[in-house]
């Protein structure tokens, strides 16, 4: 399977869980291609919207660009959403992480396979930011 | 130009004109073809969130199936966001209507060329509903 392939199961999975939960969930078309700063899917649930970057990794590092973390921020901001990434390594659940608790590399950010973020079921029971 | 890229453009121009007036708006992918009741493009600017069906047409009427006004509602629901259909007749600008405000013929929704809706300037300034 491709990377990209894998990239958007791994959304496709993601927005599966939401609406199981009573969410409302979409996928963005052309997300990473978009002339705009766009993250890879938006939920909400009359309380909360979500903003949402995805990323599955194989690895024991899923690092992300300062560039996309910018349009993560920069989205979230402009539409009222709370910013998170999502990560899920092989083998292992989904966990969010805002953008603050992300780890920093000289130029990148990363989560590692052993970093504890919030898991799905912790994320839904947040109060509102 | 086929009916889908004619359809796909006007979306685009929509979201053009929603980041020109300092708004955040995505496309939703797969809108139409999705399992989840999702409309075609969402807007947020912190203190509203709009779902909308788009349609382009280049006739006197535009008709939209029960399912499409459905699945519009419920995503609207669940999500917190106001419920809009958009529509651009040829040569015409953008009009926009609320649900309630559509025309019904026995099992469609419908807009004319002649009904007036709300302009895309007066949409943006409507008070949180």
């Amino acid at each position: 399977m491709s990377r990209k392939s894998k990239g958007i199961n791994a959304e496709r999975e993601l927005i599966h869980l939401f609406w199981n939960h009573g969410w409302a969930c979409i996928r963005v078309a052309g997300s990473g291609a978009s002339r705009y700063p766009t993250p890879d899917i938006v939920a909400g649930n009359k309380n909360r919207v979500l903003a949402i970057e995805c990323k599955a990794s194989k690895g024991q590092y899923q690092y992300l660009e300062n560039e996309e973390i910018g349009n993560l921020r920069r989205f979230s901001e402009l539409f009222g959403a709370e910013a998170w990434v999502g990560v899920r390594f092989n083998n292992a659940d989904w966990q969010f992480f805002r953008i603050e608790d992300l780890g920093r590399t000289k130029s990148n950010y990363v989560v590692t396979r052993e970093t504890r973020g919030t898991s799905f079921e912790i994320l839904l029971t947040q109060t509102t930011m």
